[in-house]
């Protein structure tokens, strides 16, 4: 069970900081901690065991929360924050954290007030990032949804291309909305944020959204998309070309995939996040091109589209085995064209293992 | 421009609460005040005018922003909330109110430590749900925004029946498919929350999803869906049988429908919200199945899917012309089947007007 262990990493972590528990609101942080999907809970974990962990939402998801969270104590109150607080001190723990960088100034308040109706004596301490962390480095069950949400994305890419959905006559908006439509078809409960297809002069708007724009030949077709699965995003960009590409054309592509590939290859365990960063960018600026390079090499991705690590000049930190982060290096002509090549990948002792699969040749379509 | 008299509205609001400003954060309100789409943004609205008010995002947003918010003066900077209470700093701004609401306890630490780095004496006050007062009640842009998003919900679902989509063999899921795609073809920019189709006894389920499981001959089928359209949301339910009701589904569904049409009758300006509730609920429940209308009687929706007022019995305040609310009463029979009868719809001087058009006598299909 990963929540389980999930959960046990979680309790080590809050014995080292001398917590009693850990009051978790955050809802993505309530999935990866029991696998409930709904709109309203609140989890707080003991320090001690998952005997002592009580989980609470309204009842609205009464039949839902007993077939997702089997496993824990469940109350039904609302608010959930209060009512685990006031257990909390019924139960007598005395430190107790709370995800300080999503409670709001209000919120707080509120757990206050109820921390201090009961008898017991809870001192609210903040606690931020502390399941993020754990977060980080992803276990096998969320890599293998990872590798489902890539797998949808390559397929359905694939089908587009093959039964001729990116041609010139199509606007970007019908090519995104098919490509979304056969994400659906391999299994994605939705895309993993909003399309960007992007024609032409358009393919150099680093996040340009589709308009009725009209694929011409000879243009540079810029798709940036992903996948939902079980609550994981894919993210992968690949950059087309509508006919013959021109020179110009070639020679950025290349230039880009070089870079991407410098980036891919410094992925390892330890490697610095702004080295990794380096490694990509200097390809770029190496050719006089740094200056179009307008982003962040990467971030990571799981239950959030962007999430931490950032692979960026200013990154801190190191890569750890574990790690799911997108490389995705991109330069930008205004007025003429853009390319960007980008893959989600995990880092993995030796070589990254890449999870999304299209190829990255130059696709002439 | 509705969002330069949005503007207005709120500065009046700040000197009647003493403030010299406002730091907006939460990006909905800044929709509403600016048209601002994008990801990251703050707002500081001075009291005193809109020459005095500053709006920030970072780079990747400097073409958007200068398209969206074309009239007031902007910063790039990040994070955007410190650049502006730098901002108010030098400018002499003293008390500044925060939306502490949504404002993250960590959040605030860096904006106090914004505020006490200059040289001002800028002082953060809490001013919550000051924007959100002024959403209640919805302008004509806004409105319009909602019927066309309502006509699109409207359109999507009269062309799913005329084209046999909602028949016995299908799946939840495929029906739900099929009517976000139609929305799409209808001008909607996606679904205005995840679709809920449930036949049979999952109609019985208030907040089912859709699944694998087939409609039936003799199933009743629950519709609850709406389409997003300028950032606007729209909500209607609709329940219909597939093939000749039985008894109880007519008598269950004759009673729902007389709910709803008194809830809808006791929407007038000056109405007390839980009376709102009660003109529904009493229907149900001098059936003696008021045990079975297990939800709320409706919620306002606007730049969100569920936004005050809430229509329920706890309901506090009173209606006002212009706010949109849905009215949405259901009785649900665990293992048989439920109905709930919903429609999107604006308060006004007499007669509420109906946004949401579709036809409210039980549809056979």
């Amino acid at each position: 069970m990963p929540h389980t262990s999930r959960r046990a990493s979680l309790r080590a972590t809050l014995r080292d900081r001398g917590l009693d528990a850990l009051l978790v609101t955050n809802l993505l942080n309530i999935r990866y901690l029991t696998g409930f999907t709904g709109s309203n809970a609140a989890l707080l974990v003991s320090a001690a065991s998952d005997e002592a962990t009580t989980f609470c939402t309204d009842g609205r998801y009464t039949t839902q929360s007993a077939r997702q969270v089997p496993d824990l104590e469940r109350l039904t109150d609302r608010p959930c924050g209060e009512a685990l607080v006031g257990r909390a001190a019924r139960a007598g723990l005395r430190k107790v954290g709370f995800e300080s960088a999503h409670v709001t100034v209000d919120g707080l308040d509120s757990l206050t007030a109820a921390a201090s109706a009961g008898e017991g004596g809870v001192e609210l301490v903040r606690a931020p990032g502390v399941v993020e962390l754990l977060r980080l480095v992803k276990d096998d069950t969320e890599i293998e949804a990872l590798r489902m949400a890539c797998a949808a994305a390559d397929r359905a890419l694939a089908d587009l291309v093959e039964h001729g959905g990116l041609r010139a006559g199509r606007t970007e908006r019908e090519i995104a909305r098919e490509l979304e439509s056969r994400m659906l078809d391999h299994g994605a409960q939705g895309p993993s944020f909003e399309s960007i297809v992007a024609a032409g002069a358009n393919s150099a708007i680093p996040h340009h959204r589709p308009t009725d724009a009209v694929v011409k030949t000879g243009d540079l077709v810029k798709l940036d998309f992903g996948a939902l699965v079980d609550g994981y995003h894919s993210d992968m960009t690949r950059t087309l070309v509508v006919g013959p590409p021109a020179d110009w054309q070639r020679e950025l592509y290349e230039l880009v995939a070089a870079s991407q590939a410098a980036g891919r290859a410094a992925l390892s365990p330890g490697a610095r996040l702004a080295d990794v960063d380096h490694a990509s960018r200097s390809v770029i600026e190496a050719a006089g091109r740094g200056e179009h390079f307008t982003h962040g090499l990467g971030h990571g991705v799981g239950l959030q589209i962007h999430e931490a690590p950032a692979l960026a000049r200013a990154g801190e930190g190191t890569l750890l085995p574990g790690m799911a982060v997108t490389v995705e290096p991109g330069v930008y002509l205004a007025g003429r064209g853009g390319v960007r090549i980008e893959d989600t990948l995990v880092v993995r002792e030796g070589a990254p293992e890449l999870l999304t699969l299209t190829t990255k040749d130059l696709v002439v379509v």
